[in-house]
């Protein structure tokens, strides 16, 4: 039973990883569909969030079970409370690939004027603490799930400088607002994913260390 | 031993009813902040953080401990493991009002343009979901918590009532954008509550009726 027990939090962390590696596919495609224009694929990822939210339910009905069945208790029982609130952040996480997606859409549909502008590195960082956050959370490591949240800073700044070139841009440019905006939108929304990441890494840190950092981290 | 653990339950249910209390009067505070133009007001708003981070932590740890010292199953743990996702929700509505007290800093160090908009009525409407979302919980109410799901629609339309009259207005005022755009971030924000709101009454439903509403509604 107890090593029944365990394979199946083995199961969880798999389904968990599984999870993580599709939301991040599902952010590479609607960064491709930005970057291409390409309709067809903001929509594929708009359809992708089925499989996304079929992955949330999925694992927090086992979490469900594994606590029922089991009754565990210490580390195994926060492991489990804390791989149930991560699926929510990572189903969150695919709500902003296909916010971005609907951007893209409307984006394609408007004048082609093109701001300068290189999304692509916010994209990548924000991806990358999504990746390390989850690492973190299978090795139980604390120390990682900490330099993730430190990581936050530099999307900070790259979200920052977006929202400033943008507006310097509409000045100049007034008829390019409608496409300034959903560009500063779109930096928000991957903003956001790396807020989901940082909460997922202090989640890892209370859970690794039971000690309350959560809102003590800068 | 079993009455005690259905007295914590309730002990429970009051933390969460006063942090969404909290929560509310921090969107109230900040939209009154926005409003009057008032910087000291909108610093408290942000300090009032704090006191939201504490019930977070609290409530979590209490929800841990009903699980490991009491093992429910059935119903009694689906409504504890609800409630820990719940408070990650209130939590992140905190942050919004949070989000919105530092671009009302900003607003008030800006040319004092003043785009004719009302953010009021879209601040209302997230609100009364969060009251009504968390008033379907204690009341394991699935039918209140699909009313609360539709009502999104509404803060949706009016978010995209602010975007159309903002982006009108800096096309004839390109001096006022920054404003403009920041009026747009706030409205984000209070969409955001609204889409904590919502999330809130998905995971009553499914508590109450064990089923998947999560991403089948629309």
């Amino acid at each position: 039973m107890h090593r029944y027990f365990h394979e199946q939090l083995d199961v969880l962390e798999q389904m968990l990883l599984a999870m993580g590696w599709l939301v991040q596919e599902q952010i590479t495609a609607v960064m491709r569909a930005l970057q291409q224009g390409d309709d067809v694929l903001a929509r594929q990822v708009i359809d992708g969030d089925r499989q996304v939210n079929t992955y949330d339910v999925d694992i927090d009905g086992m979490c469900i079970k594994l606590i029922a069945l089991h009754q565990p208790a210490g580390a195994d029982l926060r492991f489990i409370t804390t791989a149930m609130k991560i699926v929510t952040d990572l189903e969150r996480i695919g709500d902003q690939a296909v916010n971005i997606a609907q951007r893209v859409l409307e984006l394609n549909r408007e004048l082609q004027l093109t701001p300068s502008i290189d999304l692509s590195r916010m994209a990548e960082c924000a991806q990358r603490m999504v990746q390390r956050s989850l690492g973190a959370f299978v090795a139980r490591d604390a120390a990682l799930a900490r330099q993730v949240c430190g990581e936050d800073a530099e999307v900070d700044a790259l979200k920052e400088q977006v929202f400033r070139g943008m507006l310097a841009f509409i000045m100049e440019q007034p008829r390019a607002t409608p496409r300034a905006v959903r560009l500063i939108l779109i930096s928000r929304f991957l903003e956001r994913v790396a807020d989901h990441a940082t909460n997922i890494a202090e989640m890892v840190v209370y859970m690794v260390q039971g000690k309350i950092v959560r809102h003590t981290l800068a």
